[in-house]
Formats: C-alpha cells, sequence, structure tokens
C-alpha cells in the first residue's frame, strides 16, 4: 500500500510529529509505503513528491514546522477538474490513499473529494482549537504555554509602572486560546469573539482589577469585536484611530482603556511566535499519536474520516461533523471565567 | 458557609491554583468563608488555620508549592478517635465541609471520614497520573514538560558521544510520566512498572537503535523491575552492584547495559525537579477549573465526590471509585509505543 | 548611615536584584539603613517613601519588575528648584546618600545632583546595553535570550512556509539587541540604527539567503532607518504605507522586501516581552553583583560615580563618562556579523 | 589554505557555534577550506575525517552537541610517536593547520606539539569555567541558567514541605557554576571545592535560614569535600554511609545535615543536563564569536595561542598561560556570595 500526505495552511508545532507517527506506525506494523507532497495542495497539483521513509522522519517529534512545507493554496483550486483527474493522478503514481493534514478548507475538501470516491483521511489542524469532534487540536497547547509565558512577563512591566496592558493573542473566530491564556495567566479581563463586550464593561473590569491594587491585564483574541463599536468610535471621535502604530484589536483598544479610565495603558500583540518552534511534549504527545491513528484509519479503510482526541482516547469522526461548525466557547465556561478576573 | 482546605502528600505543580480556584469562585459566586489547615494533615490535628480570603490567594496561578504547606501525615493519625473528634473540632471552629487535596492515602481517609459523615470533598492530586476516574490530574502535565525537556537536552551528549543514557523519571507503580516523556522525546526504549522486561529485551531496543546510528536513549520510570531481575544479577555477578553512584533503578540499568551491549552508557535521574515550581499553562488551567469545581461540589453537598475531567468537561465521582484501583498504563497503549522504538 | 534608593524608566529585568544586593551588603556588612522612594523620581518629589529591611527584600534575585515601582517622571523637574531642595528634603528624613538605578536621563541628573554636593551613587539601567564604561547592563542578556528564543519560533514558520520574516527587536538608538539576537539565532540580516542600509542592500541579503535554500530571516533594531528612505518610499509610490498593520520598522520594510524580491514577507515585532519577567541567571548575578557594589560605592563615598562591570569585576566609573557618549556598535563588530549573513 | 578541526573532551553548549563560525569565517573571508577529525583525538588517530563547507555548518549556532563528534580519546596518545607522525599525517592530507577546541588535556598536548613545531591554534572548552587566561568559556553560562531553573523548581518543593534541599551542580575542581547558580537562586550555602567548610558550620547556614522562616536551599559543587571530612564520619559513625542513594556529595551531606540539624533533608544532583542540548543566546554569541577568532588566528599564524574573550573583546593568549593555573573562584567572591547567604 502507497499512502501520500500533505501538510496544508499556517504552521503549527507538532505537524511534523504527526508525518512522523503516521510513517513510522505504517511503515512498521502495515508493511506500506509513504510519499509526501511539498507545499500542501500546490505539490498535490504540481505532482511535487518526496520518499518518506523511516530515516526521513527520525527525530522529528520534537521539531517544529513541516518537512513537507506547506502553503495557502485552496484545496479547491487543488481538486479543480474533479476528483477524476486527482484519482488519475494516484493511479499513475500508485498512490492507494491521502492523509490530509490540514484546517477546515482542507477538511472540506477531503470530504468532498471522499465523496466522489476518493481514499481521504483527515488529520484535523488548528493552532485555535476550533475543529469540532476533536477534544483537543495539536498545536494549541504550544501557543497557550507561549502566550502564557509572555504575559506573564509583561505582567511585572505592568505592575513595575502600574499601567493597564492589552495582550493580544490569536483566535480569528474562536477564543480558546485567550479563554486558557488568560485563566492561566490570571488575566483581569478576557475578550473573545464568541462574546462582544461593551467599551463599559471593559472599563469596569480594568477598574476594580485596578481598585484591588494590581496593575490590569486586559486579554484579547484576535478577532474579538466591541459591543456597539461604532458608538464607542464616535464617542471618541476619529482622534482615536488617528494615533500611530495600529496594528490590531490591542492597538485599538488600549488607547479607548486609557482615555475612558484614565489609567495608562500599552498593548502588545504576541503574533507569530505562538505558532512555531518546538511543540510542547502534551503537543509532541498529541500529534504522534494522531498520526499514528491515520495511519490505522487508513489501513482499516476509514475514508472520509479524520481522527480525533476524545479523553485520552485516539477515535474517528466523519469530517463532516468536524466541519459542520466552528467549535466556540460555550457561555458556560466564560462565565465561570469571568468570575476570576478580579 | 465556612470550608477548610488541606493540601497533602508530595509537591505538585497547581496546588495554588486549585486553592486559588476554589476560593474564587467560593466567596465570589457562593459567598462562602475560607480557611485552610497547615501542613495537610498535620495542621488539622493541631488545628493549624490560616484565613483564605480572596486577596490571599492573588497570584497564585501561576505558583508552584503549596501556600498551606504540605506533609506525609498519614490521614489515617490525622482521623485517630474517628470522625467523631473531627467533628468535633469542625464544629467548634464552625467548619461545614472539608476540601481536602491529595492523593491516595488522603483520598481513602476522606471516603472513610465521608462514610462516618463528615462532609467532605476530594481533589485528586498524583504527579504520577495514578489515580483513577479522572482523565488526568494535574502536576502530570508539567512533570512531563520538564522531563522532555531534560531529556532532550541529555540526548545531544549522548549523540556527541555516541553513548547510550538511561534516564530515570518519576513513576512508582504506573509509567505515565515515562511513556509521555518518551514518545514525545522520541526514546529508543521505555521500561515502565506494568511491563517488566527482560534484560536481553532491553538491549536488544538499545542495539537496534545503535544499528540505525543514533544514540539510544532509554527512558524509565523510577518503579520499573526486570524481568528474571535475579537471573540477570547472576549473570554478571555481584560486581555489577558494587559499582559506585547506585542512586536508581537507572543506575542498576545502566551498568548492565554496557556489560551486555558493549556501548558506553551513562545514567541520569531527573528527581525532584520534576515535581516543584512554575505549571505549564495547561495545569493551570487544569488546577484552577478542578480547585472551582470542588467549591460546586461542596455548594451541591456532593459529600464523599471528588471532581475530576473527563475530555474537556469538570465533573464528579464517587471517591471509592478513584481509589478501588490503579490507574495503569494499559497494553495497548504500551503496544503502540513500543512501534516508536527505532 | 541612611541610604535610599529609586528606579527609574523602562522595566529591566534585574532591578529587583539590584536592590537586594545592595541592602543585604549594605545592612549586613555596614550596618546601613535603607529606604526606598517609590515610582522613581516622582517619588522623590513626594517623599513617598518605604523602609528596605532585609525581610523586605527576600527572594527578589528571581522575581521581575521593581518592587520600588517606576516611572517616567523627569528628574529635571525632579531636581526643580535645585539640589538645595532635595538636600533639605534629605535632612528631613535623615537621608545620607542616595543610590540612583536609571538610563541616561536618570545618571546625568544625578551627575549635576552630585556636582551640586548630593551624596549619589548611580547605576546604569538600559535594556539596549547602550552606555558607556560599563560591559553589559543588565536586563540586556534576559532581553537578547527572549528575542533569540522568539526568532527560533519564527525561523520553522517560515521555513515551512518558505516566506522571508522581518523581525524587530528593541534598540531605539543602538542594535546590541539586534546584534546578539541576530548572531545567536543566525539571522540572514541584522539591521541596526548605527549603519543603514539601502533597499537594494537589504534585499541582496534577503535573495542570497533564499538561494541558499533558507528562509531567509532579518532581524531590524527599532531605530533603525534607511539609507535613501525618502527614494525608497518614492520607488513605491505612497501604497506601501497605505498598508494596513503598520506598527513598527518591520512592517514598513516587510511590504517592501515582498515587493522588491517577490518573496512572501511577514513581519513581527517581539515588544514589551523583552522587558519584563523572570531575569536570565546572568542577569540575577551580574544586578546582585551591581547592587552590593553600589553599597560598597556608597561606603566608600564615591560621590558622583557609577558602578560598572569591566570583565568579570566590579569596578566605579565617573557618570559623567557613561553619558557623555552613546556606546554604539563599532563597525568591526558590525562588519563580523556580516560575514555570518548566509 | 587547508584548515583541520576537532572537539574533544566532553560535551559543551556551544561546540557547533565554534565549528560554524570557524568554518564561515575562514571560508567565506579567507578561502581556506575546512575539515573535520570525528571523535576528537582518535580521529586523528584514525584519520576519520570529513569535509567541512558551508552548507555542513547551517543552522548550527543553536544545536548542541557536536557534529564532529567526541571522545575522552587521550591527545597523549594521539600524538604517541611525536609531532612528525602527526605532520606526516596532515602533510599527506595536505592539511596546513589544526584548530583544537578542548580542555586542559587537550590545550596541554596542543601546545607542546605547537613547540614542536604544528601549526596549531587552540580554543578552549570547559564547562567548569576553570581555564585561565579568558573570562567565560562558552557553555558555562549554559550551564548556570539550567542549575539555576531546576534550583528555582526544588525550592518551591523545598517551601512547601519546609525542607532543607541540598543541590548538587557541575564542578570537579571548582566552584564557578556553584557560585553563580546559588547566587542566580539566592541559596542559603554555596559549597566549593576552593573553600572546604566544616559541618558545624554548614549546619549554622541552614539552621540561620529556617530560623529566618525559609526552606534552606544548600548548593553543592561535586568537587566540595568538607573541612575534616574524617572527623565528620567517625562522628556520625559509618552508619551514614550505609544509607541507600549515595551518587554524589549531596547525598553524603543530605543525611550529616538532617542528622545534625533535625531539620528534613532530601539531595538532588542535577547532572547531565547541565552540558546539553540547545545553548543559551549568550553561549552562542560567545561560541560564534571564539570560532570566528580562532579562524583569524589561524590566519594570523598565531600558533600555539589559544582565542579566549576579555570584556567584550576577543583576543588570543599563549595556550601554556592558560593551562598554567586552573581559574579558581577568588576568596573574595567568595565572601561576596557568603553575604547573601541569609
Amino acid at each position: 500500500m502507497k499512502v501520500a500526505m500533505l501538510t496544508s495552511g499556517g504552521d503549527s508545532p507538532g505537524l511534523n510529529a504527526v508525518i512522523r507517527g503516521a510513517v513510522l506506525n505504517g511503515t512498521i506494523r502495515y508493511g506500506a509505503e509513504f510519499v509526501g507532497f511539498r507545499f500542501g495542495w500546490q505539490g498535490l497539483l504540481d505532482e511535487d513528491m518526496v520518499p518518506l521513509e523511516r530515516h526521513d522522519v527520525r527525530g522529528l517529534s520534537k521539531q517544529g514546522g513541516t518537512i513537507l512545507h506547506t502553503s495557502r493554496t485552496n484545496p479547491v483550486d487543488a481538486s479543480n477538474g474533479g476528483a477524476e483527474r486527482i484519482q488519475a493522478m494516484f493511479d499513475r503514481n500508485g498512490i492507494d490513499a491521502l492523509i490530509a493534514i490540514g484546517g477546515e478548507g482542507t477538511l472540506t475538501a477531503a470530504h468532498r473529494l471522499s465523496e466522489s470516491g476518493l481514499n481521504i483521511v483527515g488529520v484535523p489542524k488548528t493552532i485555535d482549537n476550533d475543529l469540532d469532534a476533536t477534544d483537543y487540536s495539536f498545536g494549541f497547547d504550544t501557543a497557550v504555554e507561549i502566550a502564557t509565558e509572555a504575559i506573564d512577563r509583561l505582567r511585572t512591566t505592568a505592575e513595575s509602572h502600574q499601567r493597564c496592558m492589552v495582550v493580544e493573542v490569536m483566535g480569528r473566530h474562536v477564543g480558546w486560546i485567550a479563554l486558557h491564556a488568560g485563566l492561566a495567566s490570571g488575566a483581569h479581563a478576557i475578550l473573545i469573539p464568541e462574546f462582544p463586550q461593551s467599551l463599559e464593561q471593559i472599563c469596569d473590569w480594568v477598574h476594580q482589577a485596578k481598585r484591588r491594587g494590581r496593575a490590569p491585564v486586559v486579554v484579547v483574541a484576535e478577532g474579538f469585536t466591541m459591543e456597539n463599536m461604532q458608538a464607542a468610535h464616535s464617542h471618541k471621535g476619529l482622534d482615536t484611530f488617528n494615533r500611530p502604530r495600529l496594528g490590531g484589536i490591542a492597538d485599538v483598544l488600549a488607547p479607548m482603556i486609557e482615555d475612558n479610565t484614565g489609567i495608562e495603558t500599552r498593548s502588545t500583540i504576541i503574533g507569530h511566535i505562538q505558532r512555531g518552534g518546538v511543540p510542547s511534549a502534551f503537543d509532541r504527545v498529541l500529534s504522534t499519536r494522531l498520526g499514528m491513528a491515520a495511519a490505522d484509519a487508513v489501513m482499516a479503510k476509514h475514508w472520509g474520516q479524520m481522527v480525533a482526541v476524545k479523553g485520552t482516547d485516539m477515535t474517528t469522526a466523519p469530517i463532516s461533523l468536524a466541519t459542520a461548525n466552528l467549535k466556540r466557547v460555550p457561555l458556560q465556561r466564560y462565565d465561570e471565567s469571568r468570575l476570576l478576573f478580579g
């Protein structure tokens, strides 16, 4: 059996460990052969293939990035011309199945191609942890750890200067990283896309922390939007937006908080460092197991399924379930975190 | 309502976050009052109590150790004279319930005292992750992370010298830390108490790694014992045990491996650093949530229950279930890890 | 003898260790008494003083921030009305000497006040390492370590996507952090304020790295300016500057590099995390020793001097020497680093 | 010009960065050719050589270990038969000079071979920082950082249990690692080979810390010996030495302290993790510069010299000076540290 793999979309710590887990399990237990498409769907389009033998995946459990490289090439483009074209290419190269490691776009394409008869198994990849049907996705734990360490550092500066600090973490559509890093670092406010807040509420949280003698720390997901954003803007006038150094929502929020509370406020965007580098031990174990489970799923011909973790067990789920809904932070979890904002 | 807490047994990163989570949730949501017994059951014996108010738990989510201190005082001694004596002391001090944070001994005592009518809720604490009824216990993730980072470091030295390195991690009765740290660091053999191995098998794994050009890394849990240990000894004679610097099983194994394989072999015991210091973000979140859940369980009068995590949810389970059996590494997980030993 | 201390200006890891070193050495060896002004020169203006006894400085060697807090209050304002006013306040409070921990502004004021007869000793504080007369200033090593770890992480993402990454580190007037973090992380270009470069040169370095198969990493100090910046702009037209998310020089450079090389380019600003949190062991030792040396200098009545490190020795130097010139990266060091840009 | 390199003796973080620095500087600036002997002097004996081109040293600045591997093969054996034999081998292979990276043994041999007419330049390698004529040796900063982080962790456990903790760090003949890690972590006693102490003095330091409410932390270098060790032993009888788990001086000291102070005491040996893995940024910069300086020294024909750092400058010194005396911790530095033992 000959199995192809590809990694698609943004970097996520653990990608290499997934590749290693699949190749070692597939070759040693099942005697399968592996190849990798380079640069995600682009490599599938271009038939840009490399062999993946046992010695190619040595030492990969702890290595950040992906040896197969990745791209944001749209899988829809790749499947352009339909499943037939891809199947023909697979036949030409003797490929029996594809393990597609990627986010929502990749999994949606994988689902569609699978329905058209291609032998595909998915591995969910989202640093934001927003894919349903798996408790955690790899890379998320590393991102939370890095964000938490950064907030720990920012906090001492905030306290030395008795400033408020607004810290932006990743999370375009969901607030899992902000929720966990905020809880872990003892933030005084956590702002996430799922639950818009008014400027008044935010400033109230800041005031409360200040009154208890703390330097307020606000953790905000990049996708957060304020309730009545329009109103908030007009309240302060356009001037708020004429300030320099606007890079993200944290940069928008900081001057608003300063203007409304009178507390000196700075912003920091943690940025790309959340998604690169050596994975945490948790993510290394999770991705290794997901990779091994993907090889198992291929051998069991679980086409159209993706591997997932439920509790401490590896499992599989229809890709369609995973992509049907974004996994949002539920109200109960957010309310729980609000209790700690003090 | 007045709630007492105590922390008992060995240090585990996240103890302070549990205390903070319980106190914040209990005081803010339920208006309860909290006190802490110092030095575990010893403090309960001595009525050595301190108030735990909101400001006492500030900044604790990331702080290692336990502000209540701990001891290995036997809870059986503490409950000596029976539940009546403790109940009388509770009455004298207006204490309505106890949150006991501890391992098997503490939870067993808590169960018994609860059956005698005391209002007790348990929080499982075991760095070894060996308590049933919870997916993970706090401190385990931090221990695995520290062990993994240490093995990463040891590995470069092993490779520079082309030596075999035997690394001992914690795990007296179960091998979870060894399994996860071994997987995360790409060990060539993982030796755990659940599955004794012969010296021949161990040396075979070492040889295989060496043949593939690697410096073999053997991760061993402190509680591992060799199959036919006696035979192994007599094979080499007493001399093996006359070597200096025997501190743990790693120190016993290393010269045996060297003698049998002819490969220079060194041992390292990672030791206490696995259980102290700043908790990982994962453990901070887990312990904060367990602490909050403990306060919820007290308010719901779930006496005799302990809080636990199942998947991503907080839950409760009868303490008796958690202590009935040690949570051992199942054969399937160990077999899975053996595939990667290459 | 009664000694006052203050910390002024931006946070720098090691401030607390300086305070601890001075207080322990001063109280134990010399029997002196210590007080601290809170919030830098502002506290001196307001006579906002706290006692600094032995137990107040416990455990401070590893703690980030400053227990005395800091502010950017201008020391010139503080000395407003002249040295007489301050001397009168010192007399009123029985203060015999001041240890002023701060950057160029603080040291310049300290020099002037010292010339007017006040008993002042300085401790140089600059995360940028730009003060002359000392080999290293505390906080710099920590900043370089944090920046280097961040670049290590960013690099794997750059390589996965085969992108160019522009990373901005601190350094308003000098490029020491960029030079050291760039060397440590193997950057393909290091851009510092001391040596403006043309866009052509920068793009040439990027191209060279790309040609050798690397994902180019450009490390830029916040104070870097391009040679012929004007020309560079007009070359691309205003459009370059209409892009969103402009936060620093890295955000300006990234699109220019992308436009000129055709290589996808991203920017990251590491920001405030470089100056907060737990100091590196190097900085803890350096600041402890500087603090102890400051107490020695006070007892030796070395007024107008600041403490410094030369090689492995503590020494003192006239403050005027330290502030006469910015300590810039010399051409020879920059040329040396250019050799490694490949 | 063709230059050979070898790395000899124990692993030290930064070895690869030295190799990279020398190769890049030598090939790019001087157009030299490089080869490496594998496994130290053993490779020179065996003519086990590999080419070292520019692409062979890519990404090495942050990689632990040594790509040339190392061994403890005695350089005296290697030069057996005299300089003539080696010179003949050099001639046979067209080798013009040797850069020998190693400790006292290697440098002593290098000096002797150099006096016999071989073209040799040395690079000092000692994790213990015990070579004279250089302010710091690479690897030392990383070792201190790792030891300090470990002590930080051990401290929280000591405090939770109110125990005394004895921590053993590297340092066979000198106490630099113990001194710096002890200062950085705020140890209550630092015990180093240079200054034997009596058991009474050690226990007195432990008692003093305990009286001030701290959990005493004793940092001891592996080469420390007690004053009147014999007397101390007989005082307690042989029983002290019949205890299990004796691995190092920390294991000997801990029960003695416990017996004499009545304070529960545990020991930990940090061990090999101090010398492996990713180098600190400081060590990456230092080793890169030393490597570059070694290539400069070869080109300048500074035979019999070793490269060194003095303050912030690279320099060279006769190897004979560096090996004439061990660089010991001077009394003044030790006395300074004793002031902080509280």
